[in-house]
């Protein structure tokens, strides 16, 4: 196994992010002490940075460099798409364990490398250290919004509807079957099973819905699906000062999800409502613009699935079949730190 | 040992940044899924991002949380510091291990909070996740800069003198002097050990006359002191396309550094020029700038050491005290990664 220099490393990082520097709004790029930007005029930023750690957020046994470094780019990607902000240019900081390979390092930068083209940002920087301990990975990102025009989680009322772009809990139920099954098939299920894990390991910001949505002036409240809707809603509500109440009959889940789910034992309402990491988006908007949110949606190749409504109140509730209210908030997915 | 969730670090780190969030720039802070920030209008962007691992980059025998957080804040306020920039946002990742305790967390922050406003600059976001292995952090940060006026690596131009903020090695015999002592003074060297360990823990990013120098127009080039001179110097020399001759006779070591040396058995013009993490600014300008130079690092607290000059050709060569030339680009302390 080759081993770097971090300066070797930073070379490799300007080679792969070089071409795809051509962006006039990057004065300097990787290599110096600060990458340079210039900012559009009267245009909001938006900054987040996301920390994925071997063994607790990924595990190498299934995940390809390519598709880590790809991952590393979505998450924050769609933390940029829940602003409803355009990417514009990311940093990376990583902590490599003595096993880590030069292969691994490319590939795993070629990843994040294309997955940010795709969302329109470039690489600009970032740090490497070798470290005794597991991967781990930090991006930041740097997206630009039009002034004021941002979503927010804050921005929730009474009255309105809660909406949700796709599918819940394929994500999670690609990960427990690949940490049950690896990347192994089963006959018959091949398809639906590469769905459900491709969901797990190279999501799909919702960038242009999150844009359209914040363009279109009629939703002003957002959050992308990292912890699963019992705990994203309940941020909405916390600081809202809102009740969300989601439908039972109205969540969104595939028939490869079913499928999946019974073949694993799971129930599927259980991983849409807590499993975390479909990075859809949530938001919520007046009955009202209901027709014009599902135009958007098409035009975005997104859904706009209404999963429940806004009330005076706290916290998020399950309004289950029979009719019956129970509390669901934080418990989704949630991280001891 | 109190655990934490994720969202009570969070909320610790919202009530500790939030008196300090009075930026009218800062328009949503920590909480949502992207802070959002209204940068100054006609200004550049200058952005970077540093990783602390534990084991590689601090000690945790040595470092109190405070010292920790401190340190992860000035490292990178000193690459704002080398492009002359103002910093303005800083985001952290967290990466923690099972033995970190509620105490340990709130006073990195602390630490972290306190040197970021010292700084002028504000904590707007992050993350934070409990891992398997050693605490690593990564600490991001947005500054400004006049548009066009920022300091970088690639503008040395032969015949340019070479230029230093301050005494060099201090940083890494300190270090050495906690990897063999721990903060145990000797009696009689008791203030010296202090200031020496103290470059280490808690260094002082030179922001003013990073941001002095920019101003003046009279400085187009610097670099920050973090691997030593042998190499930071060689990035100036490799990104500019010159030569850099080195002064044995001119390397600043204070008698603090000397007396340590001695102790240590170390060569203190070795420390000077190797030792690194002295984040003193290093810069180029002409030879008639140099009086008006001087008055500029006086202004700011500073020296303006000339320690050598720029040439045609490559790399960074001392010159003894004999006038013989030997090569040490790039013999500075590298990672591996």
């Amino acid at each position: 196994m080759t081993r770097f220099k971090e300066r070797d490393l930073i070379a490799l990082a300007e080679s792969l992010a070089g071409s795809r520097e051509t962006d006039p709004s990057v004065k300097i790029g990787i290599g110096d002490d600060c990458a340079v930007l210039q900012p559009e005029s009267q245009k909001d930023l938006v900054v987040t940075t996301d920390c994925l750690a071997e063994g607790i957020h990924f595990d190498l046994s299934y995940f390809k460099p390519y598709e880590l470094g790809s991952k590393s780019a979505a998450v924050n990607l769609s933390d940029i798409a829940a602003m409803g902000g355009m990417p514009k240019w990311a940093l990376v900081a990583i902590s490599s364990p003595p096993y880590a390979s030069k292969y691994f390092l490319k590939e795993f930068l070629k990843g994040l490398i294309d997955q940010l083209a795709e969302a329109g940002a470039v690489l600009i920087g970032g740090d490497s250290v070798s470290s005794a301990g597991p991967f781990n990975i930090t991006v930041t990102l740097v997206g630009e919004v039009g002034r004021d025009r941002y979503l927010t989680r804050s921005m929730a009322r009474p009255g309105d509807l809660l909406f949700c772009s796709g599918y819940l809990g394929e994500a999670s139920l690609g990960l427990r079957w690949l940490q049950k099954f690896g990347r192994k098939y089963r006959p018959g299920l091949k398809q639906t099973i590469k769905r459900l894990i491709l969901r797990h390991l190279v999501p799909a910001p919702r960038l242009e819905l999150g844009r359209a949505l914040a363009a279109s002036g009629l939703v002003r409240c957002a959050i992308d699906v990292s912890d699963g809707p019992a705990t994203d809603v309940a941020h909405i509500c916390a600081q809202s000062s809102v009740k969300a109440v989601i439908y039972e009959r109205a969540v969104p889940i595939s028939r490869a999800s079913k499928r999946i789910a019974a073949f694993l034992g799971i129930d599927s309402l259980d991983a849409a409502l807590r499993g975390g990491e479909d990075f859809e988006l949530i938001w919520t908007a007046r009955p009202e613009y209901m027709q014009q949110i599902s135009k958007i949606a098409a035009k975005t190749c997104s859904k706009a699935f209404a999963i429940g409504r806004i009330e005076e109140g706290k916290g998020v509730w399950l309004e289950g079949n029979s009719g019956c209210l129970e509390e669901i908030s934080f418990k989704g997915y949630e991280h001891d730190i």
